[in-house]
């Protein structure tokens, strides 16, 4: 059966330099192989857009080597098995995995992260916050921050897909949360949508100022999607004991040569406070805790994913490029066409 | 008793930028008043050098106040209580404490640190291995960076005071010690009398080639005194899972405005790496237990303090410019005069 069908996909057709545009991708039509023995073939519903695909675009060896000319944009997607030669996975199952920008994904099964279980919720949540998102946020502010009842948790890229989880966690810890994001929208967003006790807009007005007042005891705990001058603002008020989750450095383009700002070593010192690196993959074996535990707090209306949906591979191609900008309002998809 | 005493002291007697130099500080002689209900009187036999005092000389409040002008330079030192009319301390104690840089110190016991029980061993012991110096390497290592046997270690200011203890200690772990230090000199005396596997003086050569060298496998623990150009080297090295202690930041004296460098973030997350600032006194509790194993290390001759002994007050004067320098060659100190 595969051999009829066509295959729709965006491919990585030149390489750019910083963040990628709808310039650097294109839209085209091939066959879908047939299956070996092994193999199964996923239709997907939903492509992933998240900050570490602009690495992936690179020529630079990153966590991955990087996505070859020519071929699909990798990204993670949600689809279901519509054939299937391979005994793990039969026709009906709903999987995520690193499966690209295309409609028709053939698979050994390495690529499938794994089965989307909470069925009689959305697929697109087993991108986001029954995702890596969710799980990102979910070790990255419980296992790195391990934050207190009561104490202040700030977020920033707040009402995107990894923070609007990590205020909405944090929330049901007992914790204040402050939220820290780009637009008069988003800071809406997040005190109407994902229950922050206050939500700052940093273009407008005065950061430091701002988040003085809503931190009236300083910072606990800090997750760290930003790097760059937000996160250089937030580390001057540090509470002592301050724990800080480096997640993302989404305003820092560009690590070749490494960005300079200002040291972090004596705010460190001062507050006796923890930096730490995060990268999720290292929690995979305790997926499943996580993201069972957001599905039920998702069922119980405790935790929301906010999503924007671009419809099909050509608004894909400027998907990155907006997503850095941050002109998306919750996780940014596309809906496989 | 007391009244016919003479007091001989090195007071701050005007305030530097940056490093206090010899100019900086006066010697002069004063009467020693009589001890009221209360106090005691400890005759010092040798005053501290640390690099924290820097800081006490400039007029920003700190960890502390600054030192006023015409008082006493604040270090500690140790001696002996020669006349006692407080319940806590008899006439032959060994103390050591906050007693600044004077012959003799009248105290109430807020500014006693301890008393020293381990007195089989010498005085001066109290003021380095046996004092602040020994307990920072101890906590600072093994709480902070916990070691595992066969981890590779890296020191800066590896022959000082604090990173000569926290070198030898490491090597008590079972772990590969590399020192980094600033002249030849030091160099053999980080291998000769600390035990490190290597030593590195960053003055000559490239020193990310000497530690690709040194550290193989790159660096598990990083037992940071300098921050600076040093450290920045040091972070390109991490190996998975590092854990740095961020003690001290000797190379920058500066820090209003804080000084720019690399940004440490990705560096963090590609490695999954912890960062964390000490400040020993959050130990408080915990010194006698340190102190006793650190005392045991010394009588079986597993840890030793290296000493450089300025003598009198006038030598006192140039003494934190001395270290700031790193002229000296082991733990900096005074024989009161």
């Amino acid at each position: 059966m595969s051999s009829e069908l066509t295959n729709r996909r965006v491919t990585l057709s030149s390489r750019p330099k910083g963040v990628p545009k709808a310039e650097h991708f294109t839209v085209d039509e091939c066959a879908v192989p047939e299956l070996n023995d092994g193999e199964l073939l996923i239709k997907t519903e939903y492509w992933s857009i998240d900050p570490a695909m602009r690495g992936w675009t690179n020529d630079a060896p990153n966590y991955m080597p990087p996505v070859e000319l020519g071929t699909a944009m990798r990204s993670f997607a949600v689809g279901e098995v519509v054939a299937s030669r391979n005994t793990d996975y039969a026709e009906g199952d709903i999987v995520s995995g690193m499966l690209g920008w295309q409609r028709y994904a053939v698979s050994d099964g390495a690529n499938v992260e794994r089965k989307f279980t909470n069925t009689d919720l959305p697929s697109s949540l087993a991108l986001g916050i029954l995702g890596l998102n969710g799980v990102t946020a979910y070790f990255g502010l419980l296992d790195i921050c391990a934050p207190k009842d009561g104490e202040t948790v700030v977020v920033s890229t707040a009402a995107g897909a990894v923070g609007s989880a990590v205020g909405q966690i944090a929330k049901l810890q007992g914790c204040r949360t402050v939220g820290i994001t780009g637009n008069d929208e988003k800071v809406s967003l997040c005190t109407d949508s994902f229950g922050y006790d206050a939500a700052i807009n940093y273009r407008t007005g005065d950061l430091g100022e701002a988040l003085k007042q809503a931190c009236p005891d300083g910072v606990d705990c800090y997750f760290d999607n930003t790097c760059g001058p937000i996160s250089d603002t937030v580390m001057t008020q540090l509470a002592h004991g301050a724990r800080i989750t480096v997640c993302g450095t989404v305003s820092l383009t560009d690590w070749d040569p490494i960005p300079v700002g200002p040291r972090v070593h004596r705010q460190l010192m001062v507050a006796r406070a923890r930096m730490q690196g995060l990268l999720v993959f290292d929690y995979k074996d305790r997926f499943p805790e996580a993201i069972d535990q957001l599905a039920a707090w998702v069922r119980e209306g405790k935790v929301a994913q906010n999503e924007h949906i671009l419809e099909g591979a050509e608004a894909a191609r400027g998907g990155i490029e907006m997503l850095y900008e941050g002109k998306n309002t919750g996780k940014l998809l596309v809906r496989a066409d």
